[in-house]
């Protein structure tokens, strides 16, 4: 498991972090080909992190966007689905490993609080009830700020990544203490609206897609505009709209770049049947795999068949 | 029961349909609008008439192409799929109505022959069983044909048209002899490639459609290609390649026309997915029904689909 | 190319077949597997073959169903989708020769009439074209009644099956005078209904299919209810019902046995989607050929789940 | 906006809920019908709560599952994927509403910290940042919780339901400061596997399906059995599976019971398709609104087909 990120030019300016210091978002920032003269710039939340992208404080920010044990990070998706549109130019995946942090000779039997951001400690639940049992969780706005209530004496213990001990001034008590090896969170980087970088040839594309009416099926079609195309999906979830239990919108990552007739064509045809289509852009995948495209829809593919139209059309084919 | 033909520009020039004089053929190709200086060539079969069409010998061809109970004329479907291209512009559909002729006088009782085109045959099947049942059945290249046997002695009666009476000296011993009323045939006018005439607004578009391989599902992939992008079929023939049991190609009718937005992106999708297209034209519809539209299927919907993904590529939307 | 035919128990008692004698429907009556006391009837027609069925006179019916070049056989598809119900409990599969027969010594530049049943004459229409250009064409009720003409001196030469030639008294003028090598005839044996032969694993299932109404989709619908259990389809024909223009019913063969979990759950689901289903029969095709059986579709899959449902819904799972 | 709760029979015994006292899921299980012995139980996580269903410590658990701003409780959802089989055998809908509680008199100009739950925070963003912009957030373990905080004066104030104000001691400082009014949380009750309670006619049925193998449209496959027969689908969530990014499970809620023809062969057809499926209850919709139940796939729809099946299997029909 090692840290993969997208090709892409460096990222330079000023790039907001879900901060403080200490983070896992920091250290996906950290991995990130980043200009000489790029500025971190610790955020408090996901909102406000993309709100100063919005308003221009920052030329970019790095938010959490989903975790391979905890799924997605809602406030991320919800926040990139309403208010002034941006764009994903990057993404970052994570491995997760976490550490227990705590003074230097704590013994695991005399910890008696453990904090940690809410979305950590499900990840541990197993090894914390195995190993310190009686020792009562704490929510902390991120993990980095655990360590820092760790490092205040106002708990004993936070979970983190091990890279924030040397920070927080903590010594290392455990390594490793997460549940499920592997667990992975990917990162992505968010700009203003702009045309997207071009194809490179290993493309994800982001869209979130709001259905016209709660028909019975709209899924299902909304589907079928993908697959009639040959476009795969990597990740599909539905998100409440806010107006109503069973009101929902999908937010989708496919393959390719829209560029691509494949993909431009399957987003036009969403935009025609949706009520609305968010394009949050395409971008190079972390992975660098390249899009599956079945027979009959590659790029000369669909250029061929679309001259075939034009010289039938004028009598000529 | 009218006949109902398309309304396009008068047909001028030498016009071949399957002759004799007395066909329902000719009966349908004097129905349409028809230029003062119209000549009409009679030709012997489907393949003669739409021969002296690719040869330059006629200028257009009016053929037999479905019927209400006997079916699609397979020797039409067949020479349009294959061989230089031509193309439909127009259709009539003509009421069915056959009549037992023979000379006067004659009595049902006295009747020992029957002759007619093979397709008339089965269209008066009960009635030739229940008022003829001795008559044996002779079978003619035409029920013009047939007429003219009646005429020469050959046989006593025949089947055809009673607007064939006259021409061959013939009286009407019955009338309406068909088993089935409301029997119709669909005829159209085939003339060499050229752009489509503007669309009507109640159009219909032949194509045939040649699968790339055999595959489980072709024929549904095909189908898809149309529905997804709301165009209604409204005919659908599978006939052999030729090439040995198994192995088909697809003769389709469907609503609208090759310059909209819907039926133009289906009918490229289908030239990526299939071995082969060949379009066989947009033409107004006898009937005059116009396409039913499903929401977000028109031409507007696809112009601002397309007109956003656009501005989307430029970074603009 | 050989003569194929199904692996069934010999069939025995009397046997209408499209006759006369020297047709090809018999030459593929005697390469099935016949009991001692078989006794061939001929027909004079397809209809008159399966009504002596439907009546008793006969025990079975050995008619053509489909033509690798000229397609189906519609007079045998209408008449098994309509009347009392027939099933097909066999098939054979015989290789389509023509030869050319005339009395001895005729020469090709002599012919000037050539018979044949409609359905051969487009069968060797280049090859007739091209060596007795100047023949005139003359219809007959069957191949081997031309065969009959020829021998009265009616017309000068017929096309048929070389094996016609000894029968009637002919010469063979030419052999294999067919436009394409490797035409095929598809002949069925019908009988009374009655519960299928047990499955041979390698089964063929014929169904003729009514739409409920004649609603956009309704095809694809069909389509789906065998997609979505594996069942793949071998021959799909759309015929009018007889009922007005656009009004059809689907002749379907699909691949696997009534019997089969999968085919059966599709029946029955056609069932409920369709106006009308009409069963024509589980069968040993005549290739031998296994259905292919997608994952999760196997009997076993089928069972496996059921047994599952009745668990849960026991609350036993 | 009113309790919504499904008709069941009263729930006895001991019932563990999402606790302290004064939170959302007490009200929730305060408006089911209750046997009058009934003992209500609080549990400090979801977790907590459905474990002691399964070990037998309580009979049942009622737990938030969705929220209509804040969408599904993935700790639900993925405890009942995972371990040992539980059973939704009710639900609950509540209109939430947040109120800003705190020691009588506070001004809101004096607030310096509010705690609540991290799921009620973001339902109230606006008003917070509108209203005490500079109060600092305190994550608590439940609303309940952090009232308990803002009595015990380590916070200023709590957001929590106002029904928790008598409970803790505390004043309501402000009404209604949920950002969007409508906002609705669903609950579900759940107890160990049985058989489901007998069709209501207005049930839904709760399903966890995992796909075999990430094949591209393993999705729609599975979209596909449950659309083939009329049963429309309520809710679908993608969850991760834990074994890494790209790998999900999905939450579905569907129309209709398990017990109906049509939802228990869409759930049969599943268990063939896919990895696994998990049967996580039938139980009356809190709403009362009845299936929709498109033609051709009612039970009796299905019983006629069914007896048309085994009638043509024994060659019957």
């Amino acid at each position: 498991m090692t840290v993969r990120v997208s090709e892409v030019e460096p990222i330079a300016g000023r790039v907001a972090y879900l901060g403080p210091a200490g983070t896992f978002s920091e250290a996906a920032l950290r991995s990130l080909p980043l200009a000489p003269d790029v500025e971190a710039v610790p955020s408090v939340t996901v909102v406000a992190a993309l709100d100063a992208v919005r308003s221009g404080d920052v030329d970019a920010a790095l938010v959490p966007f989903e975790n391979s044990v905890e799924g997605a990070v809602t406030s991320t998706l919800d926040e990139l689905a309403a208010g002034d549109p941006l764009q994903i130019i990057a993404e970052v995946v994570l491995p997760i490993r976490f550490a227990l942090l705590g003074r230097a000779g704590l013994a695991l039997d005399d910890v008696t609080t453990v904090a940690s951001h809410p979305h950590a400690q499900p990840q541990c639940r197993r090894w914390l009830a195995k190993n310190i049992p009686d020792a009562a969780w704490v929510a902390a706005t991120s993990n980095a700020q655990a360590a820092r209530l760790a490092r205040a004496g106002e708990v004993d213990t936070a979970l983190a990544g091990s890279f924030a001990a040397r920070r927080y001034g903590l010594a290392v008590l455990a390594e490793d203490v997460q549940d499920v090896d592997g667990a992975e969170t990917r990162f992505v980087v968010v700009s203003r609206p702009g045309a997207p970088a071009p194809p490179s040839g290993h493309d994800r594309t982001t869209v979130v897609l709001l259905e016209r009416d709660d028909h019975p099926g709209s899924l299902m079609e909304m589907l079928t505009e993908f697959a009639v195309r040959g476009v795969n999906l990597t990740r599909m979830e539905s998100r409440p709209t806010g107006t109503g239990l069973g009101r929902y919108c999908f937010s989708i990552d496919c393959e390719g770049h829209i560029e691509s007739h494949r993909v431009g064509e399957a987003l036009s045809a969403l935009r025609r049947v949706c009520a609305d289509v968010r394009f949050l852009g395409s971008y190079p995948r972390a992975d660098g795999k390249e899009p599956a495209i079945p027979p009959a829809t590659s790029d000369s593919d669909f250029a061929d068949a679309a001259d075939w139209l034009a010289r039938v059309r004028r009598g000529l084919a």
